[in-house]
């Protein structure tokens, strides 16, 4: 029986990432991944390259194009007739840029000399792993591991009664492969995924609903900043209806009838796709955990001690979506490198405070730290300083000016407590925020830090001085 | 005669934000001015806003956008024809950004209550300062001032012997107006401005040619940044010639006969339009400094004591390009602020070693701290990291590939020492490793520090990753 120092079964930004640092490190190391192509192969990278952040930025970006193309080319003093769409193109640049980053990894481990284990992963007892998989190229072995890494990730969640057909209903992953711009768009759910997709086709063409069950848009994001962000949403088209409980869909008729109700009673409406994003769960289905002992709490999150990632089992750990957190890429990539770290016996953390979040909307939506509300219900005194794009140079000069910046610092201490940005590229340049709370720096660091000009990131050193009542600007 | 207690000669960028801060700080506060507009009316704003940063982001950006219809929208799946550039409405966006954002600047002066001096003024003895203006609005008086900021700015310097007529030859202001795209378009000069200028032009249509007496390309620049851009300008069609030193310029005939000598021997080019863009130089005429006995040092700059900005006068002070150092608005501001909060009694400081230096060509270039071969000459022992952008998922995702990030640390300490980045937005992300220098920080801060996923930022990451070998996807 081959044995590893570490064996990772997954191969997500969590997983993946595990393993190339182990491989840094010295550490013999295995991956198992069960993941295949639509072409049948085993591909790397898990949901996040495959039908995730890549594929779904991808589809963002052309879709954005098409948007400019359309509604602001025209302030530029240009104009084009006869716009097409050829959505199978746009479709298989997509899967172009899926299969070179896939393909990329699959490098890097050559490179690093990890064993690349094809098939689905069960946990045994002793510290051994059943590699069971299908075809010429899957392995189907067990393995012995000093350590184990449980990388298995999520995946979608679906309504009660409500069945993903692959055809007039899917889920995000479907979402992302229409062979046709759907006329009528129902999304069920307005979070991340949810306003991710829908803006997506909703530029290409698609009218889109979103029915969302909650009351509050983005009830997780700072309300000011969610609130403004709905405005936008609502300019662009995008039809979202807060306090939807979605009842049934109905797939006998030409389209999908899909019944909802909210405070005003009970509504239809038809649609030609509904996609379903509700949301993910953790994906340890056919883990083995109940006969190793590992254990799972009762959302079904891998039980994990504090901010270690170790389980309850001795030299098992789990990272990523499946320990439960906000479900982010680079929040599972963080703890595959504490965890690699941590096994090759160094003192490695993960600041969990400081992990930046985003929604890739046209504004995107960035934040870093706490919201208002959190800062209120914990009683924490803190000044806030904004500022709109819509009075910054540069944001003007690119047509981009929607959207603002808005810093939250200590009320005594001036520490940078949250900042939360609206606006084009906030996923980029909230990273001077993150490094600044990296620092656990204040306000005043960031408004006296010197900024290019003209760029979208003075509106974040004016926000900082509005902290102070001294914005230059505002 | 009435008495303020700062007067602030100039309203560009240095000048404006040192009366906006002095205004704040609760000093009384008029800004001599003497810039008029093309409409014939008093403005404020300066070189930056009325000809400078502002109304070329704004003509790079429509430029761009007209670039990217021509050459990448088609990988995306969208078609168009037809595709037509009416410039005096591309021209038209350019110059209500101008007046929107000097408009802006007026109204923060009244809003902070700042007396605007409108008319050119002189310094006398006794710290007076002689404003005389033309036209109804204009001031004619002789004010009085506790403290005097001199930042008059810089204005376009020109080659002897070669007359800026405005038609056929033109400087930097005259390159932002053309009335149609010239066919043939020579820029003397390949710097900052002849680079965005010429790629402007470019990206419109025009054959650019851009002669560069220096023989190495952005010498300022990181040798292999400047090298890395080079090849990505010529492959846009910018054709740069180094080491081509211009002798003649001829207008009699229907174009423009440019005589340059090179290594080769002497050349002959015949453009359309001729753009002269051989640096700037300080703009102290007729600012009576001999008889105030103002100091100006041999280049033309005013004489300023360490990096206070004081100038040889007790209560004179002189900020932005009047006084060397980068020609940049932004280190123009800060040095206002510094004024200000000087003039107020604070300590206040600038960090003139953690200033963000930005070329605003396709893809950017930006870079802050030292360069490799500054740190070769001073004998500082470094480290290097690189990520290239075309591992980077979300440039494969937005198409924008080209470019590479640079991270330089001390050998022994790791100390950040420089970060380099060519590449779509770079005058953006660099703000993270400006945040990071102003705290003394390490690549392996910047390594550990966790970045959005999918985003530009990662390869900042990577790169600062790979000063230690351990980039994870490199």
């Amino acid at each position: 029986m081959r044995e590893f120092d570490v064996v990772v079964i997954g191969a997500g930004p969590a997983g993946y990432v595990a393993a190339l640092r182990c491989a840094q490190l010295g550490l013999e190391t295995a991956v198992v991944d069960e993941w295949i192509s639509p072409e049948g192969k085993y591909v790397l990278g898990g949901t996040c390259l495959n039908v995730g952040c890549i594929p779904s930025k991808a589809l963002l970006d052309s879709s954005e194009q098409f948007y400019r193309l359309q509604h602001h080319i025209g302030t530029h003093g240009i104009s084009v007739s006869d716009i097409r769409l050829d959505l199978s193109a746009m479709i298989s640049r997509k899967n172009e840029i899926v299969r070179s980053l896939t393909g990329g990894i699959e490098s890097l481990f050559s490179k690093n000399r990890i064993m690349w284990l094809k098939g689905h992963g069960r946990l045994r007892p002793e510290m051994r792993i059943e590699v069971t998989g299908k075809g010429p190229d899957a392995a189907n072995e067990t393995v012995e591991a000093k350590n184990i890494v449980i990388a298995t990730g999520s995946v979608p969640r679906s309504l009660p009664g409500i069945l993903i057909d692959g055809e007039k209903i899917v889920d995000s992953t479907g979402a992302l492969n229409f062979s046709e711009v759907p006329k009528r768009l129902g999304v069920i759910g307005a979070g991340v995924i949810g306003l991710e997709l829908g803006s997506v086709w909703n530029r290409l063409g698609s009218e889109a609903v979103l029915l969302e069950a909650t009351e509050r848009f983005l009830f997780f994001a700072d309300h000011e900043i969610a609130k403004a962000a709905h405005e936008e949403f609502s300019k662009q088209g995008l039809d979202i209806r807060l306090g939807a409980r979605v009842l049934s869909a109905d797939t006998s008729g030409e389209g999908v009838k899909v019944t909802y109700e909210d405070n005003g009673g009970t509504h239809e409406l038809e649609f030609d796709k509904l996609v379903m994003s509700v949301g993910r769960k953790p994906h340890t289905d056919d883990l083995n955990a109940d006969e190793v002992g590992l254990l799972i709490n009762e959302s079904g999150f891998i039980h994990t001690e504090g901010r270690t990632c170790r389980t309850n089992l001795p030299g098992v750990y789990a990272v990523g979506d499946v320990v439960g957190g906000p479900m982010l890429a680079h929040k599972g990539s963080v703890e595959g490198v504490m965890v690699a770290e941590r096994i090759a016996g160094q003192d490695s953390r993960v600041s969990y405070d400081v992990i930046p979040q985003v929604v890739y909307t046209m504004p995107e939506i960035s934040w870093v730290g706490r919201t208002e509300e959190e800062l209120q219900a914990d009683g924490v005194p803190y000044k806030i300083g904004r500022f709109q794009l819509k009075y910054n140079g540069r944001a003007m000069a690119m047509e981009e000016t929607a959207g603002m910046v808005k810093v939250i610092a200590h009320k005594e201490t001036d520490e940078l407590l949250g900042v939360h940005i609206l606006g084009f590229m906030s996923s980029e340049i909230i990273a001077e925020a993150v490094v600044a709370m990296e620092y656990k720096g204040s306000a005043e660091d960031l408004a006296r830090t010197v900024h290019s000009h003209p760029s979208l990131t003075e509106a974040i050193q004016e926000a900082a001085l509005s902290v102070d009542d001294r914005a230059l600007h505002g």
